[in-house]
């Protein structure tokens, strides 16, 4: 038995050693990006370096609009929350003229915006409340089966940064965990992230509605109340990760203003580190914004960056392909 | 690559193959209890069965209090409070004369009693919030490290049940991941979880208060506050579940009601589910109590059980060993 675990761990160096020795991140140009992420990884997993973590403490958060997918022109998920709404209205006539409803409807964005927070909220509320878990997950998933990117005319799901998956599984093949830690709600991703991101669903930290729990007809069912739970953004995220993880992460990934108290959680550790933001610089292949955009607005966080040294990618510059259907 | 792959798959299945040759659980006495356990880990895993569930879905759930360490004569948690209370008092002069804290400090279980939830809402309040949470992680170990069960003058870490411990590595063993859910706090048990049952802290779910991330001194801290966040009890057990894990459990282990819908929830899954009480039967080498005790209370649970066909554990007949200081 002992000669067999010997061999085993062997040939599991063996097959680790083979993935440093390859390319792991082909869609990345060559340049100081590209090795301050691969200097981080071999340090921090390296039982020689005084930069060595072990593997159970190697979390790496990545916000995901902006991040992991796209988030232009608007969140994936208003664009979910705006199809729903067209979906429903044949059966709720009263829309016609009642705002922020009738906005939708009419894509009149003029009034959409006019409609403020508690308009958005009431969107929110009657897209993604009033059914089960499971009622929910489904129509995600059938919604993103369907639907378009407006301008790619794509499944939202290939609107993916291809350099990102290769760097999720990157770091995943030297034993780090990957989590998802967004703005976003947490069970709009968990129906998808494991098959497009490899993140199975209990890494995934979000926002979030409450939810009660039911027996309807002797089964149990999970109810989704018209209530915010958790806002999973800015000073949210460290709490997110705190309550999902409950340790700190070694790496963190984001691109915008929402990211930073992640990134300075991240930053706040006592061992090594490694924090990066997306700068969106790419208005051919993608999108050019930073701080005057109102979805993804990247400003003070691009003057941290600066100051402590963090990485920030250069999308134009930086990535050989931005969505994996633009690879040549 | 390709062969060296082949041969570690081969091994990998040889030294699991292994697993199942020994005896995995030697604390359990053979019979239809210890049988039901194998009979469904070897169903789950073997790929040839038409019960066999992938290695990503195999998640198990364990309550803590009275399932993987003991409860009596009252939660660990509330000796924590109490000893905690003991440890403030004399920075606290006006405590002599409030309480409820005037009843901890002369130990007077009824006055406790008449304080109901809001006195102790009020304790759990002042023992557990408005520090960070490094600060209460630390305060927990240092009361761990020196604190001592009133009967078996131990330290509670060591109140763990031995064949709950080889249930635990049994499951691990064969791909299961192993979570626990408690109406325990989750901070209170994420010290420790890692070093006494292998289970790491994003393993844990818990009830829990509310935290806010600040800057103190240009460092980022998470503050805990003096306000209820989530019971993770009853019917919060699936909510917790679904928040944390967002996947159903195939296999839940608890042992009074508050964990009767966990187990309700697992077993409502479409495939193989596995559920299991803890019915405490032995009051010479822990505690006999069911439907008459305040804390861990087992009443509906044991109907439920019986009418569905889940596993009851008779704890003076099924383990050999309680506790691993008890082993022969």
């Amino acid at each position: 038995m002992k000669k067999i675990l010997y061999i085993f761990v062997l040939l599991t160096f063996a097959i680790v050693g083979n993935l440093h020795a390859e390319d792991a991140l082909p869609s990345w140009n060559d340049g100081k990006t590209k090795q301050s992420i691969i200097t981080f990884v071999e340090q921090v997993t390296d039982p020689n370096s005084k930069s060595y973590v072990k593997t159970e403490e190697r979390i790496a958060v990545f916000d995901n609009d902006g991040t992991l997918w796209a988030e232009k022109p608007i969140y994936f998920q208003l664009e979910f929350v705006k199809d729903r709404i067209l979906e429903l209205a044949p059966s709720r006539p009263e829309w016609k003229t009642q705002q922020p409803f009738k906005a939708v409807l009419e894509n009149d964005n003029k009034a959409l915006a006019e409609s403020g927070y508690d308009g958005l909220l009431e969107l929110l509320m009657t897209t993604h409340a009033g059914m089960t878990q499971a009622q929910f997950q489904d129509i995600v998933k059938q919604w993103l089966a369907t639907a378009k990117h407006p301008r790619f005319n794509r499944p939202y799901t290939e609107l993916v940064y291809q350099p990102m998956l290769e760097l999720l599984t990157y770091l995943r093949a030297n034993g780090f965990k990957t989590y998802i830690v967004s703005g976003g709600g947490i069970e709009f991703m968990r129906p998808w992230t494991e098959q497009v991101y490899g993140i199975p669903p209990e890494q995934v930290v979000g926002s979030s509605i409450k939810t009660e729990f039911e027996m309807r007809d002797g089964k149990p069912v999970i109810v989704r109340q018209a209530e915010i739970d958790f806002i999973d953004d800015k000073e949210g995220k460290p709490v997110g990760i705190n309550s999902h993880i409950g340790r700190r992460p070694i790496a963190a990934f984001g691109n915008s203003d929402g990211d930073l108290q992640m990134l300075q959680w991240t930053a706040a550790g006592y061992g090594p580190s490694f924090m990066l933001f997306v700068y969106h610089t790419d208005a051919k292949r993608e999108w050019a914004y930073d701080k005057d955009s109102h979805i993804g607005r990247l400003d003070k966080g691009l003057i941290k960056a600066e100051k402590n040294g963090w990485t920030v990618v250069d999308m134009k510059n930086d990535w050989k392909t931005v969505f994996p259907f633009q690879a040549q």
